[in-house]
This record gives C-alpha cells, structure tokens and sequence, in this order.
C-alpha cells in the first residue's frame, strides 16, 4: 500500500443493522490492516461513541462527525441532497473539501448517487455515473456495470461504462488489461438490439481489450473481467442474483428437516454450503463502487456484515492507491482522441 | 386426460445426442401414461426402426415418418423453411395438416420458430409468436415469455405474452387466473423504462389477472405465475440461470475432492445436491413451448434426457387437452373488446 495515512469516510447511520455493524467493520479495518489507517465515522455522535467505546483500536486512528439526521431506505434520492446535515450529506461535503479520500455508505443508493452529483459532480468526460457490481466466477470475479442507476442508456454510455469498469478492475481488484465485453443475446456482432449493435461496434475500435458479446450464461464462466449492460437489464440480473442466496437457504434449510443422513450430511457439508450461498451473497463482496463520481464512492448493502463493511474499506483505500479516478479519465481522454470517427462522434456528441 | 387418443410428433434428429434419446423419451412416455398414445418419430427412418427395436411398447402407438435431410444446431434459421425434407420440415407439415395435435423439437430454436410461422403461422390476434421458459420457484413455477423469439418489443407484443402466458399457465400447469406480472426495475408503475412503463399502464386496465411490476429477485420468491418481458431481457436471465447448472456442479466437484468429511457429507446429501443442480437444468423441465403459432410447439434442450423427452410430450398433450390456442385466441378478443381506449388502440395498431 501507499506511504501516506488514507482517511475513508463512512457514513454509519443509513444501513438496516444500526450503526453498531458499520463501527465493528472500521474497527476491523483498522486492526486488521497491518498498517495505520483512518476512518471518519459520520453520524449521531452518541451513539457512534457509544458504540466505538466497546473495542480496542490498535495504532490506527477513528474519529467521528457528528450528522443529526439521516436519510432512510424508503426515503427518496432528492433527500441525499434536500437533507443537507444527513450523515451522507456531511460525508460528501467532507469528500469534495478533501478531509477523506474515499466514501462508503450503507444507505439508501439513489440517495447516495443524488448527493454524490450533487458534491462532487462527475469525471471529466463522464455523462452518467454507474453502479457496478461484482458476480461470482468460475475463475474469480466478473464486474457487471451498471446495475441501476441508467435503465435507459446510449451507446456513449456503455462505452464510458467499459472504461470505467476496466480502470476499477485494473486499480482495485488487480487485473492487467482487463478483457471488457458487452452483454448481449449472441456471440454475433448483429445479435441483441439496436443498442448493444452499435455499442458493438465502437468497442471494436476502442482502446479497450474488448472481447466482444457474452450471453447470460458467461458471466458465471468468468469469460470476461468486466462486461457492460444497461441498468435495465444489470439491475435485474443483479437482483435475480442476489434472491439465489435466500433460494440456497431455503432449500438447505428443507433438506435438513428431512431426515438425518441429510442433517449429517449438511453438517459435514457445512462449510461449503455456507460458502456456496455466500458466493450470491452480495454483501460478502464488499460493496458496489458507484463509478464516475469526482471522488471514491462506494455502496454497501443496507444489510451489510462488519466483514463486508471491512471489504468495502480497504476496497476504497485500494482504488484511491490505484488512482482508479486518474485511470478513468485518462481511458475517456484515449477513446476521445480514438481514430474511429463513429466512437468520436458518439463520444462528444 | 381427454378420451380421445392424441398424437404428438416429434422431430426425433435434432438434437445434440442423436435420436435415441427421443426414441427412449417416447417409448417411456407411452409406456408410463397410464393410457393409449399415439407418437410419431420424424427422421431417418432406418436410424429410428433401429432405435426403435430395442424398446417394448405397451398399448400405445409410435410410429416413424421418414425424412431424409436435418437441420443442425448451426444451421442458419432459415434452414427451418429452405431444407424442406428436413425432419422439422416434415414435422411441421404434419401438424398443419392435422396428422398430429402438437409438436415437439430437440432442434435449432430458431429454425423451429420459422418452419412454425411458414407452415402454421401465427394464431388470429398475435402479432408476434414468443419462446417461454419455466423457471423454479420457491412455490412452483414461473413462466418467464419471451425468452429470445423477439429481442426487440413494444407494449402489444408484452400485453399478447401476458395473455398467451396466462393461457398455457392455466392449460398445462393447471394454475386457475394465473397472476402476470411484468418484468422491471422497481414495483412503482413509474420505474423502468418507455417499454415497461407503457405495458404497465395497458396491463392495468386488461383482463388479466396483473399483479403489478416484479424485479428480478421475485421469479425465484414465485411472486406471479407468468413475468413478462422482453426477449433481450429474457433470453439473458433464461442464460444465466441454465449456467447455475454447471457452476453448481463445478463447485460440488471441487468441495468433493478437498477432504474426506466433504466427500462423505457430499454422499450423504447427493440425493439433494443432484435436485439443486437439476433445479436450474432447463432440460428437466421437458421444454419450452412455442407460444401463438396455430399449433402446438415445444422446443427441448439439445441435450435433452428422455425424461425432459417424455414430459415434454405429456405437456404438449395437456395443452391440447386445454385449449392452449383456443384460450389464447379467446384472452386477445377480449382485450380487443377491451374499454381501456389505449389498450385498444395499442392492440389494434
């Protein structure tokens, strides 16, 4: 990791666990970082003391900002930016004044996207920020972008899309020139609408290592790094994911009234089903880095555990180190000076 | 079951295995009806008597029609049309001339799809035919339209998957008003994009039995019978959720081989593990139909079991027992009649 102290910003008040999960998972951070590192608790400054008062931080440094309100799961996004002293409206404002370096939040996500526009604005060269999402793979992880914030986009888009998600590949999750394809219903050039037809296209001349269209059943099969979609069609299968875990659960739960070689069985089972319906955890992943924005945001499941709160920190401490930003703009700067006329004027128009 | 004996065709030569499969699929699904039925075996007519010999066969009646050529998998769609000998091709004929009261394919999807429109076309009423597909759920089943006959929709042909879903729901799984749902990114009426917008407010104000936009996590919670959308959409899901199949046996192979305690839970629960997987192999669900050709047609997976064989041809037998194409003729009348003006107009446009 870098030599100077990185301070991430944790808004602790949105998630459905109470903020009790968000300071054990700083806590764990810090202690199990091996290095000294910072995080700023945004919240009710009560009950963040409260809570923080019950562990031992070793050499690493939490300091809290108190935020009076907050904005809840069923609240509507314009709150991220109407509820000026909501802990992630504090927590943005302490990201675009440079006291942080980075931003989690377990909270409400179109709230958090408002109010990240509304702070720090987008990249140079950015049309429209994307959630993004990492899915299971036979070989590692694939990272689905977007996952919701865009149901209707442009090709321009999906473009921005594949250069942002492969900067985020490339700083945080460590992979050198990651393969970059675009979600469609065929291998062909010609197969899917007339979206994904076009997009096609432009990713064939782009500066990208893009390896063409996948179907559904590649992103399991880990045939690419990152593949690029709608929000329409990423938020579904980010949701039809996610129900995979209660489905497992459910299901192990049937087996095991069902006699005792079954109970015996998921007893020495245990481990691995544990692991199989973690692997659709979404929590388990850390968080869904919203991409795009003017400073590292990332996004944590309302029902997050300490573990995934911890992902999510060093997740974000990794791609300040890894100028995941830098990176951004540069691919925007590189597909806008691009040869091919049709991504030029896609891309400026 | 009706007392009159039904024929099903079936196009033995498609498929991925060879046509002793569909022959052993035959012989057991007239062997365990309980009633006489009639199959007939299309293909190679030397290929199938071989196959054929090696089964015994109580008190129903299978019987081949030869066709010389076959469509392969690779084969362009349009094969269906222009290889006329082909066992599709003679199939189809044999339905439209009422030889036989339905249809079922191992073959190409798409060239089954166009030798359906060129030699049975489409029911009164249906302006675009859909593939649909049955997903698990935690309380049965839910029928997913389209999944990949039309890649690009507007509102009419969503509202017809509704009615055409409802009709087969209610026919072959012999669910009384099915509950219909659309496919979207959030329950609001408001949330998605044009397309799903517009259905919603159509839906609405239809005959049928519409419970309301459902996200992706509620197909497998079995919140509504039958989910439409799109088929760019659809075929994507319908993808991911055939590649859970291979992801879960991947990881049951690879827990096995780590420690002797996994191996003997892995034996112990093997009877669960295989249903997990087969939870998500299409196959096992006998077929997809082919949903507003004036016909009944299945498609199977190439790599069908003669189990996904068998009750591929009860099903196709159920819904011509129930009217399959008589109710979805009767469901689009009515929502022609309709006094919702937009519906109308949507419709007859």
């Amino acid at each position: 990791m870098s030599d100077r102290q990185k301070s991430i910003i944790l808004d602790a008040m949105g998630g459905d666990l109470g903020p009790g999960v968000c300071v054990e998972g700083a806590v764990q951070a810090c202690n199990e970082a091996g290095y000294p590192l910072r995080v700023i608790l945004v919240g009710d400054e009560r009950q963040l003391e409260s809570e923080l008062a019950k562990h031992h931080i070793n050499g690493s440094h939490i300091s809290i900002v108190h935020a009076p309100d907050v904005v809840r799961m069923d609240d509507p996004p314009t709150d991220g930016i109407r509820k000026k002293d909501s802990s992630i409206g504090v927590g943005m404002r302490l990201l675009r004044d440079k006291t942080g370096d980075g931003i989690i939040s377990t909270g409400n996500t179109g709230a958090v996207m408002a109010a990240g526009l509304a702070y720090l604005g987008r990249l140079p060269g950015i049309s429209r920020p994307a959630i993004a999402c990492l899915f299971p793979s036979e070989n590692g992880r694939t990272l689905l972008v977007d996952v919701g914030a865009n149901p209707v986009c442009k090709a321009q888009n999906l473009v921005e899309f594949g250069v942002m998600g492969s900067a985020y590949c490339e700083s945080v999750g460590g992979v050198p020139n990651p393969r970059v394809a675009l979600l469609s219903i065929g291998e062909e050039p010609t197969k899917g609408n007339d979206l994904t037809i076009l997009t096609h296209q432009i990713l064939t001349t782009s500066n990208l290592n893009f390896v063409g269209n996948v179907e559904g059943r590649d992103i399991l099969r880990g045939r690419a790094d990152v593949v690029v979609c709608d929000g329409f069609v990423g938020n579904i299968m980010l949701k039809f994911a996610e129900s995979l875990h209660g489905f497992l659960t459910n299901a192990v739960r049937r087996q095991i009234s069902r006699n005792y070689f079954s109970r015996a069985g998921a007893i020495l089972m245990g481990p691995f089903l544990r692991r199989m319906r973690r692997t659709f955890d979404y929590a388990e992943y850390g968080g869904a880095p919203l991409l795009g924005l003017d400073g590292m945001c990332m996004i944590c499941h309302g029902s997050s555990s300490p573990k995934a709160i911890k992902n999510a920190i060093w997740a974000v401490e990794r791609g300040f180190d890894g100028r995941v930003n830098d990176r951004i703009v540069e691919g925007i700067q590189r597909e806008g000076k691009s040869d091919n006329p049709k991504a030029g004027a896609e891309l400026k128009g």
